[in-house]
């Protein structure tokens, strides 16, 4: 890197915020993708802004030198985006960490974007509110970095996702111009929707530097149960039921055969080795109905065909229920070293289609796939057991993703629900959409990034 | 109009599709807005597609000779969002107007933007499904223009406006390309959130020939209740501490003193005549909790100061009070010939201020302000009652509109909730946004359609 941009770095954010030794640039040089990180792409600095003043005045420095930014939270997400270029800038947001306020008037939160999910959700709890969005993630993901990946998770079904929680943000442009967009009301018609341009955006936009989120009350109670089926079929049967039902379930989650019997060898919770698919059940809100709903969403499920149905009876056992799900990611790394997790959604009604095809996929393949979802929105991952190291079944596992993009979009689905496109799934962006949308959004990112100084190669691959 | 263009419209849409008649430039020369038909700047010519391709062909005949392009549904937005500039096409979607498809397993509709946003809404409701956005044109007004204006409504506190529910778009760009965005599913992060800058944009960017909207389970029952307050104070008090109560009501409508007495003399409801302000809450969902939630909802009222409490004990009680509520806005024409309905939005804490400062105006400017509003998400809509042929009472109108643009501004607010820019406040967008923010949407603007041909003067104003 430049002397000259060191020196003028560290006069922006000061000496102790400039990390340029090597091992400080290999720990800012991964993400939680499975992409590996090419030694040549090292960043030439790792910087840590304190204020939107700081961003700012880093961010035109880097436009006028035409050097990539790299804005990066908690580096916890799964597609890429966050890994670097050749002697870009990685922009740490981790020291921009406070929650600026918590309003419970007005039912709203306002957040740096270093702020751990997590730690909202916690903040927001003691003050009677709740903050629904809730990433597998939640525990270290930061706000800043759920709000550029429009993050999800198994609440979203009920809840919404990210950007329906995003009222406002404070926003560095790629010129270095600091602006605000939204506002702190849930009514607005002001202008173009600004604020849901940069929500999934994946940093290709602008650095977020402040955001004003939504907060809900919290509901009085939570009900959860687990319904055992035999086949995969007879799950997906049931899925759509509920869905039909009127019923408004807080969550739907989906594990399949391969999941089961994992996540059984790992956490022993008790499912039967032999049952071909599980549903996790949630129902929230007024105490007084969730015995009647979740009975209702069994009752739905018996008739679909459960073998097996079990309502939680305290928080206790609910939490061994949902420790179970948590698990499922972590017990795949019993089997192989190398787990990669998938992102597709499909039509809900297209489920029992897009299962059946990924272990389709999967026996012509010759690799292990199991599948865990948000059921009651489309949402799959198809997760791969495999070995980085063995590069036939590394060939064999790209073979199965291409399937599977093609599978998703010819179910109507979309190539990723809640992971984002990132580096990896730059490739696949023709495929879903036709050319007109993407040169539109092409339009939009050079007419907001001439020099394209934000995270190039993020979302429309290297050009 | 130019022969030749005529003669290529014609090719388009069919002989009998393009109308040049004196008589039909005037009938879609106007929309709900207060502002005047300039005669100066009646239409070229009404165009009346029937498909995207026809719509695509219109707009590339526009594009190449630079003439403006008006897209039109009902004309019932209240912000000038439809009137003519001189010698433009305007685009009529009202025979785009087929609901394509209900999709009850996935809980979504697929619409040409002509259909009215009543006639879904009943369509959804024999599938027990449910289209909840709901503004107080539902029974006029299309879905293309509800989604050009990202419409709101009462019900909005609960269910959240038009663009949650927008799924995705077929849009015909100012270039004549054919697009779709977002997709069938509920999650999609698959690049740039192109559906919804469409929402909201208001017709500048392209025009809006299909759309993907997502239903949501009926609810069980809904229960109607009204709360009297001898003042404003109170019934602002009530509100807030509704929201931080825990409760999701379905709606909390908001009328003061004015209107109650205009109601009162309009339809013998039972008002009293010397209240101060009137709540109208709902609740809906399961039945068995109503009663209780409802029940809460007035003790709440009681402790704010609540001076009488009425709730709906069937259907036809609950029709009355919604029809009051309805009629709210009609009433005021008893009053003066000219009724025009502002619409501003305030963090919901600020709404007593607000209600205060509206009366300050009126009494500074001389003029009637009457004031009804969606209280639980703080948009307010001051409505005045006024005669177009006066001159100076016009003046006055003008500067107490100047003066509450001020006023929702210093109280955190927003310049409209869910009337749209338009042209009739597009002379404010500098005042809500710093000039980063609009400079911004320009270059979005200018990027997307740079011949200028989408809806010229609508938000931005004259250039």
């Amino acid at each position: 890197m430049d002397p000259e941009v060191l020196l003028r770095l560290k006069q922006i954010v000061g000496e102790t915020k400039v990390l340029t030794k090597r091992e400080h640039l290999f720990s800012y040089s991964y993400d939680a993708s499975p992409l590996k990180l090419q030694i040549s792409n090292l960043p030439g600095v790792v910087v840590l802004p304190q204020d939107a003043r700081q961003v700012s005045e880093v961010i035109k420095l880097a436009n006028e030198k035409g050097i990539p930014v790299i804005p990066r939270g908690a580096g916890s997400n799964v597609s890429g985006g966050t890994l670097p270029v050749a002697d870009c800038i990685i922009l740490s947001l981790n020291n921009m960490n406070r929650i600026i306020e918590i309003d419970p008037d007005n039912m709203l939160a306002v957040v740096e974007p270093g702020v751990i999910n997590g730690d909202l959700q916690r903040e927001a709890a003691k003050r009677g509110l709740f903050y629904p969005p809730d990433p597998q993630s939640a525990e270290f993901s930061t706000l800043g970095g759920n709000v550029a990946e429009n993050a999800g998770g198994p609440r979203c079904l009920k809840y919404g996702v990210t950007r329906d929680y995003v009222l406002g943000l404070e926003v560095v442009l790629p010129s270095g111009e600091i602006i605000s967009t939204g506002s702190r009301t849930l009514k607005n018609v002001t202008g173009y929707d600004i604020t849901r341009l940069f929500v999934g955006s994946e940093g290709t936009l602008g650095v977020i530097t402040r955001i004003i989120l939504k907060l809900v009350p919290r509901p009085e109670a939570t009900r959860i149960g687990l319904a055992v089926f035999q086949t995969m079929e007879a799950a997906a049967e049931a899925v759509a039921r509920i869905g039909s039902s009127g019923l408004v379930p807080a969550m739907i989650e989906f594990l399949d055969q391969v999941y089961i019997r994992n996540i059984e060898e790992y956490s022993h919770i008790g499912f039967p080795l032999d049952a071909g698919a599980v549903l996790i059940l949630a129902v929230d809100g007024d105490k007084e109905i969730l015995d009647k709903q979740m009975n209702r969403m069994a009752e739905v499920c018996r008739d679909a065909g459960a073998a097996q149905i079990r309502i939680a009876r305290d928080d206790a056992e609910a939490e061994e229920i949902m420790k179970a799900r948590r698990a499922a990611f972590a017990s795949m790394s019993r089997l192989n070293p190398t787990i990669i997790g998938e992102d597709f959604t499909v039509p809900r009604s297209k489920i029992p289609g897009m299962v059946a095809k990924i272990q389709e996929i999967a026996r012509k393949q010759k690799i292990i796939i199991a599948t865990v979802g948000h059921a009651g929105d489309g949402n799959l991952h198809a997760t791969f057991s495999c070995d980085e190291r063995d590069d036939q079944e590394m060939k064999r596992v790209e073979a199965a993703i291409d399937d599977l993009v093609e599978a998703a979009l010819s179910f109507d689905g979309v190539i990723t629900g809640e992971h984002g496109i990132g580096r990896l799934k730059a490739k696949y962006m023709n495929r879903q959409f036709g050319e007109g949308p993407l040169h539109l959004m092409k339009t939009i990112k050079q007419a907001m990034d001439p020099n394209g100084i934000m995270n190039p190669g993020v979302m429309f691959g290297e050009s």
